[in-house]
């Protein structure tokens, strides 16, 4: 199915704030970070698991993952400015949905980019969230050649 | 890419219960749930917009709204017995899971089957519960065939 269709504004400005800081496509990408994430994080459980448990789970991507999986990515301009770290964090899920809306990246490139990218005890906290904030971050990286230079 | 190494152990057991009361499906069901009803929103609220006004918009589909359409299908065999309108939600999102995991459905065709079963003015709350919940209603008859008989 074509979503092209819901962008056809923002592909007429195409900025980088035109897309990092619009509330609908936070709203989307919130969506497709949450489950692309418990993805990946159920299929990494379940492979590393030491006695071949399977595990299924569900999470809510934090807002300091994802700000500052942006910052780390060198992605601060998409955001508005003087913005704080749930700016950041929409700005972050906005992307995601951009280049998603716009079939840059399909849902299961973006499961397969997280998992791949992910390390360590994620049963542990700090873990956890380290892995995120780095597979957030190379997440972010990949798909800024799909996104406006300016 | 294929999820399916993630339900391995329930295919062992494949019963209406194993599938609906298994509390990580229903995570990872209720992150499928939201996402793709806010991508059918978003779609109808677009197409349906008297300006041409590009609607993008996120939600939470509320438990009610799950629990009722999963009674209305008669699917109550695969919630626990004894089950509240918080379990039946959690059944019917694990349902869900269930079947896009075993890519009976894709992400684009629960999208587009919740789409075409929407109707009213869904910025009326009350629309939009009776609305929901007979698209869900739907998509629940519709994934019947692939899910255990007893």
């Amino acid at each position: 199915m074509d979503y092209k269709f819901l962008i056809r504004d923002i592909e007429l400005i195409k900025s980088q704030k035109a897309i990092g800081t619009d509330k609908g496509l936070a709203k989307l990408g919130d969506g497709i970070v949450n489950l692309t994430y418990s993805m990946a994080k159920s299929m990494y459980l379940t492979k590393n698991s030491p006695n071949n448990k399977i595990l299924r789970t569900g999470v809510k991507v934090s807002k300091k993952i994802l700000a500052t999986a942006l910052k780390n990515a060198n992605m601060r301009n998409f955001a508005k400015s003087r913005a704080d770290a749930h700016d950041f964090a929409d700005t972050a899920e906005a992307l995601v949905a951009y280049v998603w809306l716009s079939k840059k990246i399909s849902l299961d490139e973006i499961i397969n980019y997280l998992l791949k990218n992910l390390k360590g005890d994620l049963n542990i906290r700090n873990e956890e969230i380290n892995s995120a904030i780095e597979a957030f971050t190379n997440l972010f990286n990949y798909i800024k050649e799909f996104l406006p230079k300016i």
